[in-house]
């Protein structure tokens, strides 16, 4: 407890001087010694930071983190940890092409009845055959904001980068070996450009291998020659961390598509709905009250689990905001039948780098099979959307049949003894 | 490790048959016997997984959450947890009305650099006095979607619904003492009617609630009432978890207002910028990037902030999706300051339910000198909302200067030596 | 030709020597003589135009109106007119509260098919008995937009507002007898806020005198109380000719509401179409294409129908970019009938002032039997708005059809021989 | 008066008779026998209506339209004309590459203030050395939607689209000598697949033969090949007199820049104001108003000065709805000047077809010197459109300026005497 440590300025201090330092002010919380192992650091600050605020943190402490990852790679003045409760949805049957079988899902979250409501949705796909999955790998963006004299000095820059883009892709990819270079995209008018940059960063995010690709592209080569000083390395026409319609056009991360053919049985029986309410709540919710509501997600609850997955899997959580936008459709089909699709234009997601290599992350991303294979680039995260975009949609069929058969159904009991009003459906 | 456990049907069963059964498919992980503890039940169904996947979850078993709570109120099927870093920034001076000190915050976030940026924008709001915050409680919502014959059935509801505010104000309260009704809000248009329910609940962010007091006035009063059917008790006009113009115009949980006046010594120092290159990004990237995007978020990352703000504090994290509204300003004031400030009208929060229980939530929580006093409903979740507001303001500060100072002042070195074209600035 | 006209300066000047003066640049078009009549002004322009463009004139030239009044009320620099092409629909049967009958509708438009097509919807809902239309009066907005010092000062001048409605009530009700105040809505954030005022307007349009209004309320009332500075009178917050989302949520100028029953025969007979064709066009046009392309209009034309209406009866045709936000809904109500709507949330109409007094224009609201009654406020434009909602149903009812009976029918005779995969219709 | 008329069955009628079986209701408008000349039906309509709604039309009557042209390319049931008041501005310098001298432009409006207000931008465009002006020719776009089976019916549809695009060029090509394919954009979710064609249109607005070629690229190719059913010729991804994300992000007809450097005895002598305080307003209204409102158009009023353009010039005012969208810039340049600029992502324009051949719009159009010449293909339509930017830029400044001198310089007049609070100003 009072072992001897050295700081940087060679001069031996006690733990307890240490936290005595943080909790008096004298020093900030990451002001401790290099010296100090990141264990020691982390206890020093939780005891100060226990005295400070007369909380005691042990919860926090408990954790099985590695900490020298964690407090480099993912958290400076580390703690310890939130812990999120994660349950097992499955199995989900899946057939996409890089995912095709059965798979157990964990899904970490604290919305009590969301890994049950989903689950449910897992069974009436897997009674189903299975949801059928499609991911087109859109690649990651970056768009840095340039800053020109007007339209013509404009025209002349975007001409150069246009004339450039081999030397763009040559300087890019030259930053990593996983960033494949596919397209710069402009948008100008007065005396802003941005250059919105679009890359295959395979099985990671990419976010920051595209930052520094990008960093690199402007500062040697396109200010330097083209005399156009860029004002931000990111212009928000990136658009990351904010819902937005270039993202929606033209797609940022994966773009994933899921789809299940339901019979009436399924229907009734894991679902405990009809085709028709099923119907009926899909236009009035998901189409029309997202229109009414000016809103960018035309579906029931995308961003829930995804949070869930996301968390449990080491991803992003500010990336559910991107996440959230889509189009949930569901279609008759014959009498008694219905088509259900989801669609998400725009989700970041990586099988490398971030909160992956976190030591419950990665369990969870075990759990999915997901283990990055240099042989076959980028498919470990092909996967992972794919086994996402069928639990994406198992979580909508499942709050969607809740609004019909809970209060339809309970609407239908009270009022439906006869006086109920011939439904006008649209279904 | 071969206790006799007794399922429903009373057969005993040992913890291995069910471990069999469960990795069998013979049963399902929700159809564990239900007398089982929480604890024993997580275990087998750890083990089955761990079986069918191949994959050791000691990491995820690493927890020490109380399983009763968790299994119950936060997460079926539970397995383990999901351990994400926490880091603590601060001191960061909050100047609000229910939040008036020096806070060190809680972040928990897997992204690296995130709590240190956001720890250097505490330090210039403290150099600088302290971030003035004020919080409006719009309360929370919800909006059932009703199904009438037209326009005219449509507008006989409405002046039911006009009529009876009286009643649905007295049904809907009594459904929990934490309630109050605050508002009706109506919008329709051809067959269909949208009733956006507004309470202000308390500490709680009320999202339950307001689901349980809407459906009973609902199936208890309106349906009855008018034979008007309900289609969904949620009709996305509410609108929870997804972006909408509705809540930008509307708001939603709280309306957080933060600002600060930077001085060119603080710029300086903390932050290694100026208050024109500053003004200069604001205007590129946070005004005319994200209005070229078609975004809905006009700020730097109020995401990133606000989720890992969330995870420690037990937020739910779907709803970082509609904290990633709003609109961050930057103005110059005089020659050489800026005034700076950060606008989030979309932010449900709560001091209690949902994942605030959680044991190391909890502890954040207390940390932040945040709990429930029935004394003095509401502030606890207004004290958060205000500590929140300030660090979102801090990260934004942060990483606006990170463009100035790396990316200008690079571009300055390498272009500027006398050649840089004189600079058009926006200020 | 050569009459003598005495300038400003009372030097007599032949009108050739005007014509000269303009043609040589020495005299600015609308530097002419304040003395000469709007008659011999408008000839001196055009023939000094003619000269200067080597452009006979002739049509322009050609013209009813009276002189006076266009060139003081309505255009500056009068040299003439636009012919637009007129056509008139009808019988249109509106079910209105105001306007309860059969209308011949007088159309202005260049488009080729549009007024044919638009005849056609009419038929059909003549045959379906009428249109039933409601409108709600919700008044027209200006915005002036305030700078503040911060949250402070806002919330001090917001207070204000509240608390001093009645004296802007008063003195906004003062500046016109057409004028009742409806409300403030306050919007800020950083150092800005936006009021938006809202006023019942009577008959006519409203802007101007609104304007007015706000104007007085400014500079005699809230910037003397308050010291906080108005920045301009219209802060985009009102918001005139541009889309927005507060137009959409909260309305302006009429909001109307038309639709009809339409049963097999009739739209066989009349729109060569089926209910379960229309209903796929509906959702696959209206509804999923206008989501996919982030539109505010789902509808497949109000724009075009408002266009010609509001050129033949004199409305201000930059405000078909309000008229062209809202919902069409085309939805099945039994085997083979559907129920069509509009709703057109945000149209600026007027039956006074503007364009209405026009010599033509004023024809053709006596068409419509849309004339200003002083003990009736308000209700000739309710009638206007009435009769526009059903014309432009009958708009959208043809052009949806056009795409079925076209499109859909040669689809199907050419594939539809038996190879037609089985339709999985929305509907 | 009572001249025989030859009826299409041959029965001689009386134009008597005609009016009669108009205003008995026997025959429908349109029903008048085709061997009438186009006068004579024009004078029988407008007789009846006079006596059914028992209001003279002498004014609707009163026109120099070819009325053979006019009701049979523009408008049918044809009763006269609606007359619009046709103003000038000018001298206007433009700086373009197809416009470039001095211009006087023709407005056709009823809106007063709106010509002198853009007469006195343009002096101040004038004076500062003109407007520099670029337009890129994006092209028209037209987007059929096709109905699949699911994601892999989409998938293969798309390769097919992908691998047949040289086909679709020829045949799409082939039906108009006016038209080049750019491009086929899909958008693709659920079962719904819209494919956004583009293509130059020359100088025609070109919506037309693009519909017409589409059509038959659908009919004869897509179709049958395929086996994918098209449900509508345009699915509004195109999309087409509505405000929309994709035209802001893609384009639409033609791209407008328009810009200019305002000094300060520019702005003092014909605007009235100062650099500061039309930085500031712009700073409120046209980007913090627009954002708060939810708007598309960052502007003050460019719908304004397009309907009036588009009015006399015979474009179709409906489109006024896409030219509303676009971003108004005003920065400050050195200590007293602006750089300003107009930009409009989405302006459909044509120098044939639609209204441009009426006799009053071709003489507008000749006063601009716009007259297309087939050696020159799409230049005169680019004239037109370069004009048309610097003339909505004059527009802008204008009305900018308004707001600062009348309000800001009467506020500064009362509140100004010393107690202002020290202006937090953006700029």
């Amino acid at each position: 407890m009072s072992k001897t440590i050295h700081s940087v300025a060679s001069v031996p201090q006690t733990r307890e001087d240490l936290v005595r330092s943080l909790v008096g002010g004298e020093r900030r919380f990451h002001e401790l010694p290099k010296d100090l192992s990141p264990e020691e650091a982390a206890e020093i600050r939780r005891q100060a930071l226990e005295e400070i605020t007369q909380t005691p943190l042990e919860n926090i402490a408990h954790h099985s983190l590695d900490v020298v990852r964690a407090s480099h790679r993912n958290c400076e003045n580390f703690i310890g940890v939130a812990q999120i409760p994660m349950g097992v949805v499955g199995p989900l049957r899946v057939r996409g092409k890089y995912a095709d079988g059965d798979f157990y899902v964990p899904l970490a979250t604290t919305e009590a009845a969301l890994v049950a409501s989903t689950n449910r949705g897992c069974a009436a796909i897997r009674e189903a055959g299975g949801a059928v999955v499609r991911v087109e790998d859109v690649g990651m963006t970056r768009a840095p904001v340039f800053r020109t004299s007007g339209i013509i000095q404009t025209q002349q820059f975007l001409q150069w980068i246009q004339d450039h883009e081999d030397d763009l892709r040559r300087l890019t990819e030259s930053t990593s070996r996983h960033l494949k270079f596919l397209e710069v995209r402009p948008y100008a008018f007065g005396t802003t450009v941005f250059l919105r940059f679009r890359f295959d960063s395979g099985d990671a995010m990419g976010m920051n291998m595209v930052t520094i690709a990008c960093d690199r592209a402007v500062n040697e080569l396109i200010e330097p020659a083209t005399g156009v000083p860029c004002v931000a390395l990111s212009g928000n026409y990136c658009v990351d961390k904010k819902p937005a319609a270039i993202n929606w056009q033209e797609g940022r991360g994966k773009r994933i598509y899921a789809e299940v053919l339901l019979e009436a049985p399924t229907l009734h029986r894991y679902l405990k709905t009809t085709a028709r309410d099923l119907a009926e709540v899909q236009y009035r919710k998901n189409l029309l009250g997202s229109i009414a509501a000016g809103s960018m997600g035309f579906n029931a609850h995308y961003a829930n689990v995804l949070a869930a997955f996301f968390i449990a899997t080491g991803q992003d959580p500010a990336h559910v905001v991107e996440g959230s936008l889509g189009i949930t459709c569901i279609e008759p089909r014959g009498p008694d039948s219905v088509f259900a699709s989801i669609f998400m234009p725009d989700v970041p997601l990586g099988a490398v780098g971030g909160g992956t290599a976190l030591d419950t992350q990665r369990e969870a991303l075990a759990v999915l099979g997901v283990s990055p294979d240099p042989e076959r680039r980028g498919e470990a995260t092909l996967r992972l959307a794919e086994i996402l975009g069928a639990v994406v949609l198992a979580g909508e069929l499942s709050l969607m049949a809740a609004f019909t058969s809970q209060d339809l159904a309970r609407a239908h009991e009270k009022l439906g003894r006869g006086e109920l009003p011939s439904r006008p459906m649209p279904t």
